[in-house]
């Protein structure tokens, strides 16, 4: 195949770099064979096989020609200095070859070699002598231990996977960015099977110079590329992943990722109470909330998500209709709606009444069933169609016909009523489902219905297509470089930590130490009755053995008398013990306690978590994560989310809790950790009180984790 | 298809009587019709084209001769009294015609028509009229509104889908229970293209007689199916339903079931506590737990689970080893067997090292990852799954080639070094996954592996195979007939109901109101210290006002002062009050509040429900149901079940409670459900106290609501 091509917009792009390895005008084979079936001669075959228009460039010290190509004795000798070099030999040879590739003046070379990082040791410190010889000459590596990449627009073969022989891609605007070769040649299997057209492919391997994110990237801003479908067991980059992924919201374009193992980072569970709820894998999914990304649960509905967003139909506030010949499909995917959340309201009445009224045997709610009935005037299935789409303003509609809309008889003159309302209605996502195989399918095809046999599948693809639709709509996220909040050089005391958060704007319940009884009356008379008094003394390490804790003081006689009897009772059971006065707190009482934290991630940087205090974080793990900063909204929506949020809301009887005041708390602490930069490590409020409606939410303990300044970099 | 057949056993099966509706001998057709495109038609159309090897008797009174065979003016007119009569007339002819075959002898009917219960009113009463008539001449009738039922064992059509047009079922062992026809129809073609063979389909519509309970009772006796697959949308016989479970699991037969439409019986929320938690499914999934049944969670999973069980291999204790040519798709495996909670231990040390050594570029661990490199020496597959299954133990085994399998240099010598393994390991279940259509699979279902493309899916049906290992294994319970319980003509107060749980084995908190300090200290010592003492009086309302309320009471001597205070109190408080005495109580300290409570579905019984108490119930709706009774071992895994059960199991420093104790309140309970028969509507054990090891589990509330007794019934 090779069809009509737009080159990469390159430009200012970070990603343009990458266009010699995918758009390239000439390619050097080093380690080139004759045998079309070796790893070394396999491209060669497949670009001859496909007309690649670049010029190809064997090396071989051996052979003067191969398969037909004139043949160079080594780098030094080729002609000119090749967009793309693949190197295909043993890993003890390839270190000198990329460095005469430099020399050369290559832009790019692919290392399908194995022997490196990927076996640990010695094949490391070689794979990084690879690098760095290939950014000296300022050219772009991928692999090693990469099965290439191929542009089939070009007739462009830099990939050894034998799955090319079933048959190269067909024509289409999907483009592929895969850690795994052999599962990357696994999907092209299956995009082959579903008729989805996959040219472009790039499959990373060990990633040393060229990662996932910059696959994703190159692959969005290709004009020949509508929708990426990516496979990762590990996000290597986290910057030109993210770079990827602000990419692909700029130009419109979904990413669907499968990312693959679910594995705790088992070291990190010991640094705070957060991080031991902060696993990768939900570290990553807040983060990818951010950004038009749909992560696929498993390989089909990759297939099944990337293959429905080839329609480049992405609805806001999204909804389904579905028009049925079977009652029993119709509650299929109803329970599949709900399942996922895709809501399914009714047709209006007066709608109802007009359908029944033409077919009295139909169910018009929506579901509609029009029954096989409708099968004898189709006509009557376009009015129903139609009605969903004006009456209903159904977002997205499945028909569901089955063996009905391929039956010869029924199949194209089907295809035809539905045809009309696509036409009339190019903006509504429309599946069809329908039961056959080849010509049964065509005149659908030829129409250009996304086809899915299961409905159930086809409703989550809808679903996920309204996920895109609403990232499309919100505008990226800002990230602001961290500053404005100076950490100490040592992890801080309660004390000194509740200071710094207070300075952002997120206060501890009010509290004081005072030293007679006439300040103490006034500072209660401030914070509101009731208060706690505390007798403060470092010396009296179990305040209330001795009497030295009165709670629900009310009154300034009742602040007045307290404060004298805690002096008293000090007296009288630890006389020698040094008095600091006493402690006048505002007693929190009637609220909810709740948990939040901080927890620096590795890649991701600052992730703020959210949960219900004691056992709904411990036991229930019913929390919710979410990269900093984000404002008080999203915060409300995040507390909104969890599981227990129904006690914050006042549940069977429950006070209402003052939810804005928490939301504010928790953005305050997201900003503060997004402005602390790297050395925070984390932060625990825990619990932090949120008390009835407008008696705002209260951090009652803090602890908060610097990274340590050496004392060499202090001064 | 017409092949070799063998008679349903029959005999005292409750499901006899359906022999003639499915293996009959002769088929009456009233309504025939000449031309084989209409409903009347159809099914004389394919018994012809099929071969039926009995007698096809058409019945109409305008014609002769029907489709080259001989027509009978009437039903009387008819030579013989048919094993089964299929109808398809208009509904308003429908009874007396099934009044006519009743009178003429035959054994069941048909009845295609539409125009009864479904469209309520007039029409279901003319269904109810159809039943008696049915069931005066003691002839089985299937439908109305019925798709049919075939055998195509027999080459016996009576069923009316177009469906069968695009071909009739393969030949195969699983059999077709549908309630929806459509539904069914769809199945049908899905079954067709994996290669799945239904040979016998049964479609109820109406269910007036014959129900899905019923189809699936004939089909798990019947000698021609190994596995039944289920379309559900409520359980309308719950007594032929559960027969019919009973009957696969004494035939070691699997029951496939989807079961659509999940919403609650609102009307029944209001009953009770209990009642609001048990929604009809999840009651239905309590059921099914006792037998062998898989509920699919959607059509693709019921495809998927049929077409594994065919291997008629369930294993007990399962565990699943992969061999892979692809490590992610390892990771995928891995990830799949992690949600469903299908164990994949790895490979015990010595055989890893062993297969390190063969191959080292081998991950030996599980997934065993032998990677492309192995392909080249197929010896070492061979080798490296003979050790899985060896070494490993692994009752299950998918092998993921995926494109490599079916290349046709790999394909056909892969099956065979697997097919040795399979020979040597019948008992094991073992999976291929690979890529390819047609002559490319054929070697594989030669050997007679299952196959799946994608690896995920076949995780879940292997997962489901366990399930139903476990259950056959486990001897079916039997449900008592109720007795042993009296309960009271009205709904009892709560010392009623206390005591009639204490007849049941379940304590309330210890407690009596005892008339003078002697009494009280002597029963004090009896239960236990501390105590809390408690002024008993109708007259006082609000008894820790005056003070009437003694907690933490730890002696003999504070028992005898406290008695003496709370008399002085009331004496001084309320002059006027009657007293009873003081009510002296073991104080529950330490314990874990939880939730019990049974409520009585329509269809099913007596259902358990238990969870943590509060929140737990009311906001996480934390519960888990299972049908009365049930022994405590059983009880002790439904609690043991629930998200929140490390609270009672001393998570996070916290107390490890009785849990024995508490199992066997809530087995008690669930027995005395039982014996108190269908008069029990419900029963609220709300706070139930797990205490700390070894101190018991103590009811201290009840609420037990009874339906009561008619007047003129109670004499």
């Amino acid at each position: 195949m090779s069809v009509s091509h737009a080159q990469h917009p390159g430009g200012a792009s970070r990603f343009a770099s990458l266009t010699p390895l995918l758009q390239p005008r000439s390619v050097a084979v080093v380690g080139a064979s004759s045998d079309p079936h070796r790893i070394g001669g396999r491209p060669i075959a497949y670009m001859l096989r496909n007309g690649f228009a670049g010029r190809i460039l064997p090396v071989n010290p051996n052979r003067s020609e191969i398969q037909g190509l004139p043949a160079f004795a080594s780098v030094e000798a080729l002609p000119e200095a090749p967009d793309v070099a693949i190197v295909a030999l043993p890993a003890p040879q390839v270190l000198e070859t990329i460095r005469a590739l430099g020399r050369k003046g290559a832009r790019s070379a692919i290392v399908f070699s194995s022997g490196f990082s990927e076996v640990g040791g010695e094949g490391e410190q070689m794979q990084e002598a690879l690098v760095e010889a290939a950014r000296a000459a300022n050219m772009r590596l991928l692999g090693p231990n990469a099965l290439g990449v191929f542009n089939a627009n070009l007739g462009y073969y830099a990939f050894f996977s034998t799955s090319l022989e079933r048959g190269t891609p067909l024509a289409g605007r999907v483009g592929i960015a895969t850690q795994s070769g052999a599962y990357g040649a696994h999907l092209l299997g299956l995009a082959r099977q579903r008729g989805l057209g996959t040219p472009i492919c790039v499959a990373t391997g060990n990633e040393a110079d060229v990662t996932l994110g910059d696959a994703i990237g190159w692959l969005v801003e290709s004009p020949e590329v509508d929708v990426v479908m990516a496979y990762a067991e590990s996000i290597r980059n986290v910057d030109s992943f993210l770079a990827a992924l602000a990419a692909a919201h700029r130009a419109g374009k979904p990413v669907i990722l499968h990312k693959v193992g679910r594995s705790e980072l088992g070291g990190r569970a010991a640094m705070s109470h957060t991080a031991s709820l902060a696993g990768d894998d939900k570290v990553l999914d807040a983060v990818l909330a951010d950004y038009a990304v749909v992560r696929a649960r498993n390989t089909e509905e990759l297939m099944d998500i990337a293959y429905l967003a080839t329609q480049r139909i992405y609805p806001v506030n999204n909804s389904l209709g579905m028009i049925t010949v079977s009652g029993g499909a119709g509650i299929i995917v109803s329970d599949a709606a709900e399942e996922v959340g895709l809501p399914m309201p009714p047709m209006p009445e007066a709608a109802q009444a007009r359908l029944k009224q033409r077919l009295s045997f139909a169910s018009p709610i929506n579901p509609v069933d029009c029954t096989a009935q409708a099968l004898n005037d189709l006509s009557l299935v376009h009015d129903f169609t139609e009605s969903m789409v004006v009456d209903g303003g159904y977002r997205s509609l499945i028909a569901f016909f089955t063996q009905a809309g391929t039956a010869a008889s029924i199949g194209p003159r089907l295809a035809e009523q539905f045809a009309r309302i696509k036409a009339d209605h190019p903006e509504r996502l429309f599946v069809v489902s329908v039961m056959g195989e080849g010509e049964e399918l065509a005149p659908y095809e030829k129409a250009g219905f996304a086809l899915f046999e299961d409905p159930t599948r086809a409703v989550y693809a809808i679903q996920a297509m309204g996920r895109l639709g609403e990232a499309f709509a919100r505008p990226l996220r800002q990230v602001p470089a961290p500053g404005g909040v100076e950490l100490p050089a040592q992890t801080p005391g309660e004390a000194e930590a509740k200071q710094l958060l207070a300075g952002a704007g997120i206060e501890s319940a009010p509290e004081r130490v005072l030293g007679n009884a006439a300040d103490a009356v006034a500072f209660a008379e401030a914070i509101g009755y009731p208060v706690v008094l505390k007798i403060a003394s470092a010396d009296i390490l179990h305040k209330s053995e001795i009497g030295g804790v009165l709670l629900g003081v009310d009154s300034a006689a009742a602040v007045r008398e307290g404060f004298d009897l805690l002096l008293r009772r000090a007296a009288e059971h630890a006389p020698a013990a040094r008095i600091d006065g006493v402690l006048v707190a505002r007693q929190l009482q009637g609220g909810v306690e709740c948990f939040m934290g901080i927890q620096r991630d590795p890649q991701f940087g600052p992730v703020a978590v959210f949960g219900l205090g004691g056992i709904f974080v411990e036991v229930l793990k019913d929390v919710v994560f979410r990269r900093c900063p984000f404002d008080a909204a999203e915060a409300e929506a995040m507390i909104r989310g969890i599981r227990g949020a129904p006690l914050l809301l006042g549940a069977r009887g429950r006070p209402v809790t003052d939810v804005k005041a928490l939301a504010q708390v928790l953005s305050r602490l997201s900003r503060f950790a997004a402005q602390a930069g790297p050395r925070l490590r984390s932060v625990d409020l825990n619990p932090v009180f949120a008390m009835p409606e407008g008696q705002g939410a209260w951090a009652a303990d803090a602890v908060l984790e610097v990274q340590e300044v050496a004392h060499g970099a202090e001064s």
